[in-house]
């Protein structure tokens, strides 16, 4: 298992049988392993405390009282009910994967018991062949792969991949990722270019067989994930013939996205053309970002320039016409997933907190895979605003639906009946050093200013790079370099797009910073106890949406740096839908201790007042209106007092 | 069958054994019968002339092509497949009525054609017993009544009765109402106090009932349909152990909005509270219409305060809190009905035009009931805009929502596969005369001012009342009386609320007039060639909502008269969503000959301009803008150049 670290750690002066492996893991940059980066930052230093004292455990008493460890026992046993959604294993196997980056912060014997006692269950209920999902296994024996696009066994067993590589590079113990590998080779047996033709309707297998070939070194599973990815969308999908197979589809008899009036809709589940060709994101959300998170690893290395075009177009027609500013994707409730261009509603936004997850790993796949800071924006949009929201600040309630306007229906809840958000949530907070830093052969990148501590060698000798944040609430940062020798590298930091004037200083600098593809480059010599000093100039800034947006037209939102803010009835007395703030006067940012300790930006402006009437409609003017205070929150930390009306696009006086 | 001619002629002075019956009609006013009252107007001739001429003829192919009238046919023949959605028969019923009113208009051999064809197809269907409903007689001949909240055989069975009630009262002839009569004797074997509890899942024989008892002059169906407006909402709902019984329900397997979550939502079909204890309007909006004009007809004469108040109540939450400015009612797709208090949204607008014409139907009641001319305001608003808008200009496609907002993905058809809309405005375009005019023993009412000639008695002499209207492209008009001897009557003239500044002009007059109850009285001794000029003072006003209609915040909409404005991109040549109107200026009102002839309103305005950007999101203030001329045109008339952007509530600038 040590090529992953060497590369991490070395560059590319690797050896290896297995040239095919090594062009793969050719990505421009590398996240430092988990034992070689520690985030420091009271902002997610906090929420990682939360993750480990109250997320987790609160998840496991979920996943013991809804029956889903239950259906590993009976799976084992041999029968009996199984309870829940048919795809219920695969939160087991992703709040084994957060727990696992979880013991990377601190250890913590309550959650090394819950990996303990889960990776039993789950061992002693994969089959012999290597087969496991408890729903087929009880229900369904007979039926295997049977029904592909509802199915979600290759889902599950992706997930199964996901958290036994997660566990073993860790914390080194290897049961759990043995039971993925046994899965994977069952299906590397069934499936295949000369075996039968088939892939799972909702992506996750491909991402995991990529992870397993890396951690395993064997190029076979990623041969196999490229294979399905490469198949999807050809035109021969086998979702067709399922759909028309009566025993398949009695399954689930209830009707899916995947058909509407009797007709297959291949673009529900990506399937509507070869990756190369596809233009638009389309279809289920979370399906997509999974999709493209294995095309842009599969595209690393490569040289193959259609793939990485395919997924640059996917991604600016996701970034410039689908995503709302909050780095929510998937509008509609319906399909979970995409529309039109431009088509943004905010009250019924769906915006599933997963799909924004599913954004961040994608970005920070585009960013591994391109070295372009643009990805490393939207990742950062997305963390902050549109994932964050997904979770309460009390760490135990969650949205699915992200709306960017509430009119006081909107409520968090401890889980949900289909609960793929909360372990999600769970991993990326947990995973979030990942997604700050990497490295290169030449130096380190900071794409998020979070406060780390971080180890690398240079040229062989070890190098500490501390980060003194105290980001979001503050641009201001500083960059400390320790190190028993002086040593040449670039340090590379991300200038955010908001940044209008971003001022560094580094005592005893004869060179100012170079700039390359959106980082300020810092190439020199340093020495212990250089430090650099940045003021990224964050201030409060009002944005407007392109004019095809039609919901956001005479509206206008509050950003400061990467937090989009939001008004709530709590703060203003009244309807937010009401106010129109003072374009004149200076938002007043104000550090506050409520919500978890956060910046309030206050602003006046003017309400429309409500008033007693009989009559509906009104001469023009009718309304009286009145001046009040708005302090707006960020929008992550809204609906943590109680339901209540929210805006986040305010109307332009 | 003299009674109500009787009535509708002399008032109350009238003889009959069965005084509940003479008790029941004493409303305070009444419509003229069709054949003493034509309309002469331009307007309102168009439309009558296209429902003779292409509406009609088109509905019949549809009845045809969509084996609606097979249906009849092989059940006659006592079998065969069914054709199409359940209460399909209700579709050829209405079709009949609307036939009967337009031959009120002017003979046709066709449509009398039709009435013949089908009077004959529906009497060879009717069961030995009284029963027709050729859904289950085809599917399920051992089922009847079994499953009454889904199958609407008695809501079927009211539209036949209205039908064969219309086609007697119109054309004399009796073969139609007497298989109304069949059907409503069989039916109260089955159902009444002492026999099976029950009532449909949507109202509509409640109301047929009545206008059957004023028909045939037997108060028995008054009663039953009395019973049953009274039993529903006591909390011991017939269809909760229908939801249990598998046999009833596996007639319709594909779940209903009578149930969520396995739990019985008595709301949908106002079955969640007695009549009397009603406060909101709720569930399902035709059905809601459809009870309440059953229960207004009930209260009528009954000094039956309670009811009265209640329906006041429901009436005044509709109109004050749940009413588009268009009349358009029910907001919500899901429940094809209501939702909450001031719930309005624009663009996912269901506002079903059957659900207009209920509401035009429900508030004619409620002005017969109470004299009120609210009522008729809000009948008015209705029907020149949330009703006529379901239909197209050359009156062969419809709508069948309503929203008051488009982005290009609305579309007009010619039919649909429930296609309740299009034979229900056919009904209401070929009564108009019942909605703009009533008599009582005072004199006569004009509510809405259509040019007509109205035929009534005074003492027993003939008077003949002319309205010389342009209405509702002018506010002025003229009505001439006409009568061989001078007479004493009351005319009392609607003043519209959006009349500011009424003028009249009666040569020789030495009174003024009076005002009562939101009319204009003019109590005289009219002689023959006395002319009264009225000047309701029409011109173009902006309105805005009740600020706690949210999505109207910010916005205002343009009102003529009767008529809602609305603003398409092809009169705009971009979006309307875009613009903002200049309130400065003064909108000029021109004659077109556009659209079958209808007045623009000109004003100019600023609009956002639409540019390419990469950028979704900009600094506040980005956005060009430039001056525009916008050219709103009636919102019935919109969607009649193909689907485009449509915006009623433009952005206040």
């Amino acid at each position: 298992m040590g090529l992953r670290r060497l590369i991490l750690h070395g560059g590319l002066q690797v050896h290896s049988k297995d040239k095919l492996l090594v062009m793969a893991f050719q990505r421009r940059m590398h996240a430092l392993p988990f034992s070689d980066i520690q985030v420091t930052d009271t902002f997610w230093s906090n929420w990682q405390n939360k993750l480990i004292e109250v997320t987790l455990p609160a998840q496991y008493d979920q996943l013991i009282g809804t029956g889903r460890l239950e259906n590993f026992i009976r799976t084992a046993k041999g029968g009996g009910e199984f309870q829940g959604l048919w795809f219920n294993d695969s939160d087991v196997y992703k709040f084994l994967e957060a727990c696992a980056y979880a013991l990377t912060i601190r250890k913590d014997q309550k959650l090394l018991g819950y990996i303990d006692e889960i990776t039993e269950l789950v061992s002693a209920a994969q089959a012999d062949d290597g087969y496991i999902n408890t729903y087929i296994q009880l229900k369904f024996p007979n039926l295997r792969f049977r029904n592909l696009h509802m199915m979600h066994e290759m889902y599950c067993g992706g997930h199964l991949i996901e958290a036994g590589v997660a566990v073993q590079q860790c914390l080194g113990d290897e049961r759990l990722l043995n039971v993925g590998i046994r899965f994977a080779d069952h299906l590397s047996t069934v499936f295949g270019p000369e075996k039968r033709q088939g892939y799972c309707g909702h992506e996750e297998i491909e991402l995991a067989l990529i992870r397993l070939s890396e951690a395993t070194e064997n190029s076979k599973y990623r041969e196999l994930a490229r294979w399905m990815v490469e198949s999807r969308g050809q035109g021969n999908s086998p979702f067709v013939a399922e759909l028309a197979d009566q025993e398949a589809t009695a399954m689930w008899p209830h009707g899916s996205p995947f058909e509407v009036n009797g007709k297959y809709v291949p673009e529900y589940s990506q399937d509507h053309a070869p990756i190369r060709e596809h233009t638009k994101v389309v279809g289920h959300a979370v399906r997509a970002m999974y999709l493209y998170i294995a095309a842009a690893e599969l595209a690393s290395g490569e040289n193959d320039s259609a793939l990485e075009e395919a997924l640059e177009r996917a991604w600016n027609n996701l970034v410039h016409r689908r995503m709302y500013v909050t780095g929510g994707i998937g509008p509609s409730a319906s399909n979970e997933g995409f529309t039109t261009d431009f088509d943004l509603p905010n009250l019924s936004a769906y915006a599933e907190t997963c799909a924004s997850c599913g954004l961040v790993f994608w970005g920070q796949k585009m960013l591994e895979l391109t070295g372009n800071s643009d990805y490393a924006e939207v990742t950062e949009r997305a963390l902050f605003n549109g994932v964050l929201s997904g979770i309460s600040i009390s760490g135990d309630q969650y949205f699915y639906a992200n709306p960017l306007e509430s009119r006081g229906t909107h409520k968090r809840t401890p889980w949900f009946t289909c609960a793929c958000c909360p372990p999600n949530i769970a991993r990326l907070i947990g995973s979030i050093s990942q997604y700050v830093a990497s490295i290169d052969e030449e130096g380190l990148y900071l794409h998020i200013p979070v406060g780390i501590q971080a180890k690398f060698t240079v040229s062989g000798e070890p190098v500490t790079i501390e980060v003194e944040s105290d980001y979001p609430w503050s641009g201001k940062f500083k960059v400390n370099f320790k190190a028993s020798k002086s040593l040449k590298f670039k340090l590379r930091i991300r200038i955010p797009e908001w940044s209008e004037e971003m001022e560094t200083e580094l005592p005893g600098a004869e060179e100012p910073a170079d700039y390359d593809s959106g980082y300020a480059v810092f190439d020199r010599v340093w020495k212990d106890g250089d430090s650099l000093t940045v003021d990224l100039g964050m201030e409060p800034k009002w944005i407007e949406a392109d004019p095809r947006v039609r919901d956001n037209l005479g509206r206008i939102a509050l950003l400061n740096g990467p937090l989009v803010y939001a008004l709530e009835e709590h703060d203003l007395g009244v309807a937010p839908q009401l106010f129109s703030p003072n374009l004149d006067a200076l938002p007043e940012v104000t550090k506050s201790k409520v919500l978890g300790g956060i910046n309030v930006i206050s602003i006046d402006g003017q309400c429309d007042t409500e008033f007693e009437s009989d009559d509906l409609y009104l001469p023009e003017g009718s309304t009286p209106s009145e001046t009040r205070k708005a302090k707006f929150i960020p929008y992550f930390a809204w609906n943590n007092r109680g339901p209540n009306n929210m805006v986040v696009w305010v109307r332009r006086g």
